[in-house]
């Protein structure tokens, strides 16, 4: 027999360790593998051998695990680049090493795009003995393929419910106010237009559309003249027409060619007050806690994260199964149900799925009611979450062990 | 018989309506008052009549109220100033036509003051018939004589479980980080120095005392040689030794003398970029969030607060209760226990609870045990919460009615 490595990758969610629990299981419940390894901060990490042994991990801490947030195995920016062979050589040192047969890889984007380039390099090397396997995560929920991305869904609830109740803390006073709620979403709007599954949201920006200052200042105008509030949610990657973004003077490289982006939330701000269109604007940027809030899972999200872990892993005993990640497919929506199938992580790798421009409305006042139908049962059912006296428990990170 | 009327002042919490829910409940299970009244806007509202009918809420919506953050008859900054008697004469007038008998004031510091204010107006003037009782609430936790505030417990159970999530979420990349988590607390270091209950926090800043720059950089450094990572909590209030506000650019005022605050956690980042001691440093600022948070309430802030309305109403049936505030008394710790009393408003009016000294550890290390023991039973247990597919249930707000 052989071995297995899981290994997570990119920004952290909440249920991203959910998937880590979906793996671990399935090995317990049919143990393919004699060990199940995590490697810690991702490739960073296996280049190291940095391996912790996950295979008999009792049923309490995996149940524990599934509400644990931001990735217990460690994560990293570390980009395998396919020019740099020696990465790609010391991978499969320390695979062989270790009899490890599949490697798993949890992640986004740049993970799948690792997924592809491990399984290429296998391929154009002739190595048939190693299979490379992808489980999608993120917030952002902007990979390819897949309905909808673990991880999305237990943000988007935080957002929607985060949005209700600062809706009602604003509105208690009878002054003139405008609140600007900012999440996450680089390139993609999901998380901002999951915002407006809590009803109350006047208008959203999102980063789709070019920054059309004028018509945004005359709609808040508009909430202001009527109700004498307006409720505004932006996405931190919102652009002007001409590609600055909106949070420009923030802008920095995170190592991987991304902006890193925050303070969309105070650009609004500081629009809305210079035009004068209202006097008092308040802003709340969810920052880190949108993606690790985990007091308030969506228990949708947090299953399917679970199971399709086990997928990967069930799936991983077919021999010829690399370079493939295990997508989320939805069958129906009343009932909500999925089904679970496998793509080329190429397919998924360095592309974008975007918010759909005929699921905005117009005049930034919202999103269509087939939006809406489409992240609802995302965000739907709670699990219950064990506490020590009034703070969650959780599984302390392997990385920080010893 | 006669009527009652209740109101909401100040700042919302996120279990201020429980209050609310208490008083209504008390007296549909003793109806010592013919009708409930709800007062629009604290005394502002009254002043103008704005009075909806509470008596026959369902249970259903009784339920509801209790996790419905913000006040749901909303809020007033509107400060009863004793100099200006015509606003007494008002209120008095008002209560009289609509035949009240008793006022219940549920409110912070400045609330307290206009019961005493009321209660001392009444007595000048030999009003015998009309009685004002203030129910404590603020995430603050800052009012004198009551052991602890409504209010506090589930923000600080928010504050304690975001500062775990987002220190797993820090700690995921091997890189050198530094994270700030900014809270509320213009005046007392309560709801800061509850984040320490998450077992994670390296450093607390308190506007107890002045800051010290150096020492606090010192600390700083001294995590990031040890283990590359530093969490820090730091309060808005938080003050240089010459009184000046470390978010000083960004102070301004409400119209109740107060410096309205934020952004003490962009100026803690700005002073270690500047000192070179870290270069990478995230900022959570909780703002508006931490005190209308409902998906996660304390269980034992929901039921005192309910409880301490009901203690209130029940109360009133003293013709003679007035002027006074209810609070709540620990009876014992282990197990946690707690009695409901009575004191002068004035007692509580204009005061301030700060955190005590001999409860910070020195250097910004955190809180001793005895404080850790204090606020862990406030925070404990978690009510049922109702949801609507994924986004909580909440009753509409009563001025938003119609």
């Amino acid at each position: 027999m052989s071995n297995c490595l899981v290994a997570q990758s990119g920004g952290p969610t909440s249920v991203i360790n959910a998937t880590l629990a979906g793996v671990v299981k399935a090995n317990q419940l049919n143990p393919v593998y004699d060990i199940v390894y995590g490697g810690l901060h991702g490739v960073e990490g296996i280049l190291q051998e940095m391996l912790v042994d996950l295979t008999h991990m009792s049923e309490m801490d995996n149940l524990i695990l599934k509400q644990t947030p931001a990735s217990a195995l460690g994560s990293c920016r570390y980009k395998l680049k396919r020019a740099n062979v020696k990465d790609f050589e010391r991978i499969v040192e320390v695979l062989r090493k270790y009899n490890i047969e599949t490697m798993f890889y949890i992640g986004g984007n740049d993970s799948m795009d690792t997924v592809a380039a491990l399984s290429e390099y296998a391929e154009a090397h002739n190595i048939t003995d190693l299979r490379f396997v992808g489980c999608p995560k993120t917030v952002d929920n902007d990979l390819m393929v897949t309905d909808h991305c673990p991880g999305f869904g237990s943000a988007a609830k935080f957002i929607a419910n985060t949005a209700l109740q600062t809706w009602l803390d604003v509105n208690v006073y009878t002054r003139q106010e405008v609140f600007v709620l900012e999440t996450m979403g680089r390139d993609a709007g999901w998380l901002a237009a999951s915002a407006c599954l809590s009803g109350i949201v006047d208008l959203v920006v999102l980063p789709e559309i070019p920054f059309n200052k004028e018509v945004f200042l005359a709609q808040v105008k508009k909430h202001i003249d009527t109700k004498n509030k307006c409720y505004v949610v932006v996405s931190e990657g919102v652009k002007y027409p001409d590609g600055n973004y909106l949070a420009a003077g923030e802008a920095k490289n995170d190592g991987f060619g991304h902006a890193v982006l925050g303070g969309a939330g105070q650009a609004v701000r500081q629009l809305i007050l210079d035009s004068g269109v209202a006097s008092r604007v308040k802003v709340q940027d969810l920052s880190t806690a949108q993606r690790c809030h985990t007091t308030d899972q969506s228990l949708v999200d947090v299953e399917e994260s679970f199971k399709l872990g086990m997928s990967a892993h069930m799936r991983s005993m077919d021999k010829s199964f690399t370079g493939n990640m295990v997508g989320v497919k939805r069958v129906s929506n009343h009932p909500y149900n999925v089904e679970y199938f496998a793509t080329k992580a190429s397919n998924v790798a360095n592309h974008v799925k975007h918010f759909p421009a005929e699921w905005m409305l117009p005049d930034y006042a919202g999103v269509s009611q087939e939006a809406l139908d489409y992240m609802r049962p995302l965000i739907n059912g709670s699990p219950v979450i064990h506490y020590n006296e009034g703070v969650q428990a959780y599984l302390k990170p392997f990385y920080l062990k010893k």
